[in-house]
């Protein structure tokens, strides 16, 4: 159904199933999932997304929960059904709770719901929102 | 510049004026901004969404800095303006220090990039992935 | 500040003009907006656009007051400042009153809510949906 | 496929529970749909949407059948399928023909059109469609 | 699936089935797409489509493949899975290489993560972008 | 009006400074854009974005050019007023002539508006555009 085949283990050249191996053992799964198999029919791309994707999520100032909260609001803005799939499980396996999943998500439509109100009427920002 | 008045406490009717007083005694601040006085034009709305809103920003199993670093992923992906600044400030008044902000910009950032990726490939979701 | 010069009547080529000429006899107005002077830029385009625009908001099934609710609701979707301000002013032209304002509003910003809560809980359709 | 079940009325609690039973009453149907259904794992927050959702859709300055057109126009323009097929669906119970959903289809997609054309040339406001 | 009937060339009418036989020859091909099949409920709709689409990808100034990329990059960024697929199609017919893709998915996925960074920060336009 | 000080050479830090330089040297111009020093508040995050830039942007299988034609698009789709701007110079920098860009903008508002056809129609996609 993806554009270009989802690449297994021994269709992947030797740069992209190196990069398999280095998820499957950071993340401690056998699993390997399809975002990863699509990308990986252009290996300098996959190993450079994967890269980047582990700096950015690392723990920092904000907690790895967090972060992909974070990133479960903006892919479910941006209408990405994979992403939304992928990065719900994955606040799940890092202990985001139903409570927290149902606060979430009544901020994602909140925001949403203001965020056209406020375009609708084309409110101009205020002097003391500014930098 | 927007497509109603930003009515002052003047010219907003009884019932907006009671909301407007509301925010002033909740966020202890003499200041009521622009989006609530360009809401007042339609009353029960503006009611009902300071009401909603509250609701939806009140502590709970996630707190309000995390619930309004949420709502700046949000406002950034649909691309409103009022709203990024709105909610940027916010956050920085509930407590985002430049390095959160400079991991929340990161992270919304990836995952447009992602986001779009994923899209472009439209890479199936992963069994394991659903409910 | 657009990235094409908006072209007076005597700045645009005849064909252009010719456009400018039609859109005041049309409208019954001295008036021809900026989107119109920007578009004159590329005349085969702005004939094209100007032809299409007519056909598709003359009346027919719709009123016109209500495909220009509708082209409103699109253009805050679609976060476009421009069209925003020129189809809220137009649809106020053909007669929108404040209540009716206010109830397009209501529908946009819960249509936007609920569409995020949708998206977020990748809620499959219902086959009676379907046709 | 949902990220959380869709809840018989079985497995829903008494309060989401009430709320199908508001929607098969006001709706005068057996069926309630899938989106109540993913909502119920969170009642008050079903609750929440279930109740809004009627005031912002009842008859007032504009009938329901072209708030329903509106909240089509919107469903569609931030891509959801869900929304789009049910308020698709909606709409046809509500009474839209053929000829209108033609039209409401050509608005659609001439304001996607011009939207477009707007950003990308950047136009600027014109000073008489501020309020 | 989709909101109206797939149209065979039995259920069209003349006019829909005249843009068929056109699509046909056009492409040189047996093949009439569900887009099209899908748009045949509105023939007129159809035939002005047809016929702008082929005036838009028409060689000129942009050679076709260029154009095809342009549609896949707008395709992505609006979320529409069925243009995704159809333009991605069309682009590998037109000689787009694996190597095009790769580079093509790439400055879409930058773009992205820089546009969601610019509005994040609400950068300001440098005078000298301005024409 | 941005959210972070846009930083001077004097402001901005050495790491920040030294991309700066890199920038002037590379572009050979004189001229360090408000984007760059509005990142320039994250040094690691301006590094690692220019540093992508460069290599997503450099000559490969397709031509700067048409790199540029693309981010334009993506920018466009995506409403960000400031990459419209800047990366619509760019173009224009790097040789896009009045004609290419007419042509540019009519895809973008074809692409958008088939788009907007085909997610409320909900197309299915064509077995044959599947990889």
């Amino acid at each position: 159904m993806s554009t270009l085949p989802l690449l297994s283990d021994e269709a992947a050249d030797a740069e992209a199933r190196a990069v398999f191996d280095d998820i499957r053992e950071k993340r401690q799964t056998d699993y390997v999932n399809n975002f990863w198999r699509a990308l990986a029919n252009d290996p300098p791309q996959l190993a450079q997304v994967w890269e980047r994707l582990q700096q950015v999520m690392a723990p920092g100032a904000l907690d790895p929960l967090v972060k992909e909260l974070i990133y479960v609001a903006v892919s479910v803005t941006n209408g990405c059904e994979y992403c939304t799939h992928s990065h719900t499980a994955a606040a799940k396996a890092k202990g985001m709770t139903p409570e927290m999943y149902g606060e979430l998500l009544a901020v994602i439509g909140m925001a949403a719901q203001t965020n056209a109100l406020a375009t609708a009427l084309q409110v101009p920002t205020d002097e003391r929102f500014k930098a």
